[in-house]
């Protein structure tokens, strides 16, 4: 089977490794249709994050089962399904809690970027459609795996109320999911932080009703001049800079909070700053499996459509040429077909 | 009229001053039935905080209204009045989002251990009982200008939900009240930390189910064999350390919320733990006018009663001995009668 792997900075390559097998009993072997590139998998590739060179990598995948454990009771060979990036048994203490995040058999989608891919814990984390999804709906679902959720996820945290005012920091999948999403909970004002117009474009298809493009203390201030002078009533940091989380902490409002789902990196938290105006942060690794079913019947239902975040589909061969097109900004999100 | 005045660590003389007045069309000056001394003012009283000597202190009241300037409607000459700590309009965009604490107007009782204080914007701040309440009401409803609605912000803010499992860090007057408040917004389980016997008892006496001596990771380690591993659904800081701070995070389950009252001293925050396990923070000074009315309701109901917090009662004159019997913890929280 063919796997994307990473050697080196900027070092993508497509290898032939040998099939994967069923590890534990709860596992499930899926056939990728559909697979993408996350921008959480840039800072690898920058040589931002430290990696064992050759390791698979790619963790977003639908796809059909191949072969199932033992014990995996809910999926059977030929059912499609919806991977989340972040596996779990939804049976275990924290995962009744409602955080499959950390479930305590936790796991992950490692080398989706492939042919083929390895689910632990298949019946606690996977979810089907029905019958098999068209063509058309793949991209839509596939979002699901991750983005959308993260978008999600970051609203949720970030408490987004119905006719609240919320800011979304970060244009990236995830920023522009986060848009989608305080839109679907009833957010009335959404606005959009980017300087890219094509992602503008974007954002406002998925409901943002400004945009912001400057950054920093200057993007702070025209978040107050578009909010009665007091900020946002939630805003959403999908970026995981320093920067980015000082720029979501001055817009917002006291007593607002800030739903963070970039992994950070160099964050410090000004912690008498955010409680002189009462500012919260709530956010971390999306419980994608918690959020799914209902995502997945809102976007069955035509009530969301996140696809619009994939603005280049390749073949899985010319991955190398998906991530290039992310590292320079050309495409906003790469969808890969095996 | 006498009022107390912090002139150096440790020295507090209660002194003639010349009286108040309306300096404000919106002023209040009221006569003060009953003060206290606050476990924030120790922070100055041991030279932890930067002071002006001879400045006035005490800032939770209750009393007599005095005077009104001229633009004050709501309050007139011998109205019953509770002021909260903070002051506020009650009437600005942020105090109509309900952060009072972060009113664009936002003023502060000072000198309140005294004959005589001035609340600003009296009728945004101040709220009054119908009558003149009994002398056995008074430390119930002196309660609610600061450590009351303040251990309520924390369980908000905390996001403390029917059936929890709550854990308060801190056995001041503020973490008790925060025992109280959990149990009022339906904790089923509530975990005080101290190691002290008589705020033990309180504790007890405001719901508390467990209590737990150790601090610091034993603290943490005897929450999660309470709490089937995971730890709490809601955490309570109520100190303003770093130790009390990191205890609190990880006594916390994944996905719940710290929240904190205390003003932070020293405090940094471990943000890549929390966004490894989805622990989130939000609090600050609380919006007491907010909360005001629905506490005084529940208060005059009989459904709480945190006067037992006051464990200590001197005249105004033996003001000095009310600090040193909190400095050295022989007595929780102060009551003054002038």
């Amino acid at each position: 089977m063919r796997v994307t792997t990473l050697h080196g900075t900027r070092d993508i390559r497509l290898e032939d490794h040998p099939d994967l097998t069923i590890d534990a009993p709860t596992d499930a072997i899926v056939r990728v249709v559909a697979s993408c590139i996350c921008g959480s998998d840039l800072w690898p590739y920058r040589g931002e994050n430290d990696i064992t060179p050759g390791d698979p990598i790619g963790h977003e995948i639908v796809g059909v089962v191949e072969e199932v454990g033992a014990e995996v009771k809910e999926f059977k060979a030929g059912d499609f399904v919806i991977a989340p990036f972040c596996h779990c048994d939804n049976s275990c203490p924290v995962c009744l809690k409602g955080m499959q995040a950390a479930c305590q058999n936790l796991g992950f989608t490692t080398g989706g970027q492939a042919e083929y891919a390895r689910v632990n814990f298949a019946d606690g984390s996977l979810v089907k459609t029905s019958g098999t999804p068209d063509a058309a709906q793949i991209p839509a679902l596939l979002a699901l795996a991750d983005v959308m959720a993260t978008g999600w996820h970051a609203a949720v945290s970030a408490r987004v109320q119905k006719g609240d005012t919320v800011v979304v920091v970060g244009d990236g999948a995830v920023g522009l999911c986060g848009v989608l999403a305080a839109r679907q909970l009833g957010a009335e004002q959404i606005i959009a932080m980017s300087r890219h117009e094509p992602r503008q474009a974007v954002a406002r298809t998925f409901g943002a009703t400004g945009i912001i493009a400057e950054r920093g203390k200057e993007g702070a201030q025209a978040v107050l001049e578009l909010t009665n002078g007091i900020g946002a009533d939630a805003v959403l940091e999908c970026v995981g800079t320093n920067d980015a989380m000082r720029t979501a902490l001055r817009a917002a409002r006291p007593g607002a909070m800030v739903g963070f789902v970039g992994v950070p990196h160099g964050v410090e938290l000004p912690v008498n700053a955010m409680f002189g105006r009462n500012v919260g942060i709530a956010g971390g690794m999306a419980p994608v499996r918690k959020y799914l079913p209902d995502l997945l019947e809102a976007t069955l239902a035509g009530d969301i459509d996140p696809s619009p975040v994939f603005d280049l589909t390749l073949p899985l061969d010319q991955v190398a040429e998906g991530y290039r097109a992310m590292d320079e900004r050309r495409a906003i999100k790469v969808l890969l077909e095996p």
